[in-house]
């Protein structure tokens, strides 16, 4: 539990980064024995790409630079309940665990939404543990969406 | 009907040259003010990158090219049914039309497994047309797959 926290409190840094730049902040961080091989924040305004969600930014970042295309056995630590996309593209790199922080009922596709690792057409399923962090994400984003309207 | 037929056949070509490539044939056009805005063939296995099926990439070379997050008013041409994936993207890129070739009860997303756009987790659905040049996109799927088993 203590290195779950300690990922998470990486992920949750790299949230805070992304709010910085004006993203939605969140961040996620990818493990692999006991080793990060990835950690991003959203980059989706930076790059003009809806793809370039904390999750998928990190995924392919340690594709890229692991040379291969699935990341089996890795740990994905993410802040907030991935979207259908996300939840997607986790299954798709057969990623081992999947430690999220808050729940995010409209938009999550884990435990809300399309709950895409009980369907059918999902290939291969994490083990999903929720609730890490939970507090401080879901702090983090209140606190940047609540600046944002106060600026309009 | 004719631009539709056309645009399709040019996602068939993309398809068709991904599987040159060794990769799933799957290729993808999006078309904004009747110009081809980009194309693309399915890329996942040259980058290693489990999240470079034909629409994503397409989606993302359209929003570096027009420097913009989003697609509004552009219509997508894919030659299968998008993936969980992909018809999220689809979504957050805010794509007008999707046109697709054949249906794909394994991994589709849009007629078949979660439909994500009947969702209440969806919040822009493009209008769907499929079954154009079904056929011959199930026929370039069909052969590809023959020929990799028959190499094993």
């Amino acid at each position: 539990m203590a290195a779950t926290n300690h990922f998470m409190e990486l992920a949750l840094a790299e949230a805070r980064s992304a709010g910085k730049r004006g993203e939605v902040p969140i961040g996620a961080v990818l493990v692999l024995d006991n080793t990060i091989i990835a950690k991003a924040g959203n980059r989706t305004r930076e790059l003009n790409d809806v793809t370039a969600h904390a999750e998928i930014v990190a995924i392919r970042l340690a594709c890229e630079e692991l040379g291969q295309e699935r990341l089996t056995g890795a740990d994905l630590y993410v802040t907030l309940e991935p979207c259908t996309m996300c939840a997607a593209a986790i299954s798709f790199a057969r990623i081992r665990r999947l430690y999220y922080g808050a729940e995010d009922p409209k938009g999550g596709a884990v435990d809300n939404g399309v709950r895409f690792y009980n369907q059918t057409t999902c290939h291969h399923a994490p083990e999903v543990y929720s609730g890490i962090g939970e507090t401080a994400s879901a702090g983090i984003l209140r606190d940047f969406f609540q600046a944002k309207r106060s600026e309009d």
